[in-house]
């Protein structure tokens, strides 16, 4: 490999990227690869991508390695844009190209994530990810898209200053890994061919975007195998051991001093090997563009050639970026690499694109779909669902419901009023509409005044003041929406306080002590130390609402006015302003530890009073539970674990409970059922308690009772050990129904402990756990000349 | 007070902003005011306003009390915007109306102060600033501005991180002392009629934005009286004292427990009384809003009327914002504030309009200025030598000067070779044209490619990098534009990092391994570690090329060319990217710690070894320089103060050292004769050195000498003690020409200590220099019902 070739590769590059307009499928009737094995129905993906790649030439391949990828125009076939972004609906992203008008100039916009999640129904997220590959594939029958889509974001949110935090569910892992199952269910479909092929992103340890002077491209958490397995790798077991994702995301950072781009214990031990996800259909792409973060900032290699070549042989098939087409000649002419090793990579790829029908024409069943399929009614409604199931009641005195009437005098205030696209959060696309709070309550027909300011986060002006009180001068209730949004927390953006504002607070504070009722709807993460507001008696209500997208604030006003009751529950913990001050972002620890006076992180572990707790939220009713009694309350492990038949042990039943939940109060409503697992069992310290299962109950009326299943398996009961094991242990045990227990049942485990998943040690030497790593991260680059 | 007078006045301060449009001069001659005393040409300022004030109501007086000011309607009294901008020209603020086309479109926009305080050139500054007075006045004949310009930002910029740090001269107190003085002197004129009036910000100790859970509005930085005086008090000394600026404004942040605008030890004490800066033509105005940040976030009051009672005691006569306003009736009823407290703020700013002949018409001299005085060629030419005179030469093999002929073959590359506004910085106007370094790279003639890629601080996308090697294939030199701007440095925002980002050090990599030289401009403040760039021998020339103005890519091709040498000096000190690892923003403390291992801060007190030192910079040729000698070495303090008849001790003479300095080389040159100040005297430690003078020489040529005077005064060598008095003591003392000195003079000084002020003492209790204050700041908002 000579320069001369670098050059001619980047030439073909260069072109092919210009070819990216005429995309589409190939032809396998009258193409040049008819005759390819490729377009072989009858024969198997790996087969056919095999055959494929075996027709390419090395330059051929090399060009096909990034995320821009220019096909083989001599083989017909075409270019492929492997990024395309779905994150709460289809969105817009280097692979999907909206129409400026007519058909294809929008898709259905759900809420964040981080609403959704708090809804905690599965059943939904199904719904909603269906919609959204149905949408997806509708797409990419008009040519507007590829069949690959780089969603979910499935880190945990651990640190509500995260800026991405609003992109994930939220902060327990059990929860995610529930929830991504069903996501990925939804996306992939259940077909010969799968609908799109769905990405757990970022692989692993990734939640922190730039916060004091740590940067994601160059950060090395350190993370310990205990709290590595129990906190940071769940929802990507749950996405490649059960719910077999098409594809995977490694991540920016290092871990442990690896990045986790060019680490083979990440992505070949523990993804591939530990966790079976060995179909050649499945593929592991990099962010954009951590391979070169490899070289810098992470200096993990001391030239771009081992940069690539160490990616590539880790396990990274597809380089967002530029980096693989660059280098990798040079790497192979210095042996670094191997052709072989190059194959491998577009072997998954391609092999992903045949299980996706991309070679088979109209026999694929979703080539009939169409921009009719898009934006449909049931597809509106379902968005309006979402938000209103997400949106969250904190604080109620009494006044929500709240019967609105022509006669009735609203005034909207706040910089969230007139919402529009900061509704829809980041990795947006393009809505159909945008219905803010404003538009909403107009269409109330009430008497609405309204005011756009305060602004939001960091703006103190209270030059623009004087409208907010002209606007609530007549009114008789006032609707402030506000709280924080993409202005503070973003990609690359991680916020540096977790108070409101003093301006919000001043303002909510004048209306408050006008004798109207006020009524707060907090949006964005709910990470926002709402303390003044729960203490203002003249606060009549709060609410938390999210990025509930396109029709969020007739959600808002639908649970304002009652037409549908809130049952959201908050996904993560809201912890006291102060609480940062405690936190490094960098300490990735979840353990308190009394030494240093840190306080723990997320509602397993945090040792001090949160401001309103994980799970937590009000409804316009009451309800009881009960737990259907079991025969016994000890349990011994060995019985347990004797008839497990499970490859993994960890998915054995345990107990199906039967949970009956009865409305006891006047208004109909749903009912999130949350099961929590509290007692001492396994490595000391234990948590306060995990969440173990959820069930959302619908519609519950008044008076009338609905039983669920909460269906408990062995990983419901097990621990993590010191290395990242997990154990069934014998100890004390109680499952709890609801944040402050309606139910509870306690029992025992008793007799040997028992491993249901031996851990894959990592290769010493690593930095495992040493130190807490806290601090300004100020590194001294030396640049290799 | 009642709330319907609240109502009234909300409703007249409404009417008004409407009628700001027809905002003019008032009509002494036929209007309402003409036989009111304020219309008496030959009285007093004082007088004049005293009577003008005596005619309003107390409603119209609490109207007036605001920068959005209604004017009195009932007596002529036009509507006012005090709140004009002209940081490096008339800049688009509230009170600024640049016209859509024709006349008055756009005004001349200079280099950022960063840059221009580079250039050691007071003549310069005075030239400039009178050029912007001259423009500001233009713009008010049209009606198009206000005559108060909330100009400069003088805080001495001390951390590379804040944001701001780009609207100063740089980290030196005397180096702000001297430029400030001839800024003001240029801006308000020596005329009859002040030309415009210029305001000191941010009075004191203002120099972070948001860091790690710390925000400019509640940050309360704990100062001693030794560093606040020898450090963060001097610009705002040469401001008051020793210039008569017009105005003043307070600070956001709090200064050990007290909101700056509601202090009156800063704002009478020391301001008015200690600096005699009483005439009742100078007044205070709040930052914008930093009286209702006294009540939140500072929480410095328990009700709103408490905090614009103390703000408007201390001494704060302007609000920027509308809490005045809203609060003064209130606080008036509660017998918190009198009306006289309210009619001393409004005479101070009615005789500050007064001396600006605001009332007195054509009388006043710069009535005539007009759009021809605007934009003109001089003003034009002073932008570019305004920018060539601060760009620094940084590093040099020899490629520089660069003879450019047609034949040349250039790559521009960088997200800076095309920039736009980029130029500008923040706080810009519109000017009359932006040229970039491509553009001045084209007008050379020579064979120009061009890729503005990769993209600035936090972009890792290679995606776009083939461009690059596209454009620098044919080329035969390399011209990297890059660093940073305002997405990482800006109002409400400090850097995270002082890295170059890991992308940009990528490309300057590759570039720099092809074998053609390669010269790198790195824009944006100076503070980013360029360690890589002067250790890679692959990178022939770096240059800092700060904000460079309207004209900014013709200076940087001018000095590349060799059209003019470069004489810059760096304004601040470069250190090493993981010197903020270990230097909080939250500190303000600037001598090193040997205990927690602070390393210090500025030139002055850093114990490490900087990238580059303050007062660095190359040129195109060499100097020699000789101090002419002087009888005597030893001096007696009782001597040098026993005929010192100023009222300010620290203003009588030392010794007029006379400088000789030679260009012992071959280009004709400007140089900056520096003379710093080190030696063993007065409290330990003593500093490294400290500037105590500078002159610019021009156009010395080649074999050429020129003589400068270095004027030393007694504050020149006297120090602070720790209760903030500046004392001469006896001791060594030795006066250094240049970084690497070029000629030293050192003599001693004998006999008893002399006190040349004595310190104002703040009244305890106040937070003194207790602790060091580090860390996240999360308060627990408590709201006051």
């Amino acid at each position: 490999m000579t320069a001369l070739l670098l050059t001619s590769l980047l030439a073909l590059t260069l072109k092919a990227t210009a070819q990216l307009e005429g995309r589409g499928f190939p032809d396998c009737q009258n193409g040049p690869l008819k005759n390819n094995t490729v377009c072989d129905f009858t024969a198997d993906p790996l087969t056919r991508a095999t055959a494929l790649i075996a027709a390419f030439t090395i330059e051929e391949k090399i060009n096909n390695t990034g995320s821009t990828a220019p096909g083989v125009p001599r083989l017909g076939l075409p270019a492929y844009t492997w990024w395309q972004e779905a994150l709460h609906g289809v969105a817009q992203s280097p692979g999907v190209n909206f129409s400026d008008s007519g058909d294809f100039r929008y898709a259905t916009s759900f809420p964040q994530p981080i609403l959704m999640g708090a809804a905690f129904d599965d059943d939904l997220i199904k719904d909603v990810a269906t919609v959204i590959s149905t949408e997806a594939r509708a797409f990419n029958n008009d040519a507007r898209s590829g069949l690959d889509y780089w969603t979910p974001n499935i880190n945990p949110f651990k640190d509500s200053r995260w800026g991405r935090g609003q992109e994930t569910p939220g902060e327990d892992p059990y929860h995610l890994s529930s929830y991504v199952k069903s996501l990925i269910a939804g996306l992939q479909g259940d077909g010969k061919y799968k609908k799109v092929v769905a990405t757990c992103k970022h692989f692993v340890a990734y939640d922190l975007e730039t916060w004091n002077g740590n940067f994601r491209y160059q950060f090395d958490p350190h993370v310990g195998s205990q709290e590595l397995v129990e906190y940071y790798m769940p929802p990507f077991q749950a996405c490649a051991r059960d719910a077999n994702v098409g594809a995977f995301m490694c991540s920016y950072n290092s871990l442990n001093g690896i990045p986790t781009c060019a680490d083979p214990y990440l992505l070949q031990t523990i993804l591939r090997e530990h966790w079976n996800w060995t179909s050649e259909e499945q593929w592991v792409t990099s962010d954009c563009d951590s391979i070169q973060n490899v070289y810098l900032p992470h200096e993990y290699t001391s030239t771009r050639e081992e940069a690539v070549a160490v990616s590539l042989k880790a396990g990274t098939d597809v380089n967002c970026g530029t980096y693989y087409q660059e280098f990798l000649p040079g790497a192979l002419s210095l042996g670094l690499v191997t052709e072989k090793d190059i194959d491998m990579a577009l072997i998954r790829q391609y092999s992903s694109l045949v299980r996706l029908g991309y070679f088979d024409g109209t026999a694929v069943e979703y080539r009939s779909l169409s921009w009719k399929d898009v934006s449909t009614p049931y597809a509106q409604q379902l968005a309006l669902k979402a938000a209103v199931e997400g949106i969250t009641l904190l604080k109620n005195d009494g006044i929500l419901p709240l019967a609105i009437t022509k006669d009735t005098k609203i005034a909207v205030i706040g910089d969230w009023a007139n919402a529009t696209e900061q509704m829809l959060g980041n990795y947006d696309g393009i809505p159909p509409y945008l219905h803010s709070p404003l538009w909403a309550a107009q269409q109330t027909g009430a008497n609405v005044t309204y005011s756009g300011n305060p602004g939001g986060q960091g703006d103190p002006t209270t030059n623009n003041w004087l409208h907010i009180w002209t606007a609530v001068d007549e009114a008789d209730v006032i609707l402030f929406a506000g709280g924080i949004d993409n202005g503070v927390e973003a990609e690359g953006m991680d916020r540096v306080s977790i108070a409101w504002t003093g301006a919000q607070l001043d303002v909510i504070g004048q209306l408050a002590s006008r004798g109207k009722p006020v009524i707060v709807a907090q949006m964005g993460t709910n990470g926002v130390d709402s303390t003044p507001l729960l203490n203002n008696q003249n606060i009549s209500a709060l609410l938390w609402g999210g990025y509930p997208g396109q029709d969020g604030g007739v959600a808002l006003l639908d649970i304002i006015q009652g037409k549908s009751a809130p049952a959201g529950r908050l996904p993560t913990t809201q912890y006291p302003a102060s609480y940062i001050s405690k936190v490094p972002m960098t300490d990735m620890h979840l353990r308190p530890n009394s030494t240093t006076g840190f306080p723990g992180r997320t509602y397993m572990w945090y040792n001090e009073k949160p401001v309103f707790e994980f799970g937590y939220g009000l409804h316009y009713t009451n309800f009881s539970a009960t737990i259907s009694p079991t025969d016994t309350t000890s349990f011994s492990i060995a019985d347990l674990t004797k008839d497990c038949t499970e490859h993994y042990m960890d998915r054995c039943p345990f107990a199906d409970m039967k949970i009956a939940v009865t409305n006891t109060g006047n208004v109909t409503s749903d009912y999130v059922t949350l099961g929590f697992l509290a007692g001492e069992h396994g490595p000391a310290p234990c948590p306060n308690k995990r969440l173990v299962n959820y069930q959302r109950l619908h519609n519950i009326t008044a008076g009338a009772s609905q039983t669920t299943s909460l269906n408990l398996t062995l990983a419901s009961l097990a621990r993590v050990d010191d290395m990242g094991n997990t154990v069934l242990y014998p100890g004390s045990y109680a499952l709890l129904i609801d944040t402050q227990p309606l139910a509870m049942f306690n029992f025992t485990l008793t007799g040997d402990e028992v491993v249901l998943d031996h851990w894959p040690q990592p290769p010493a030497p690593r930095t495992q756990d040493s130190d807490y790593y806290v601090g300004g991260y100020g590194s001294e680059y030396e640049m290799p000349l």
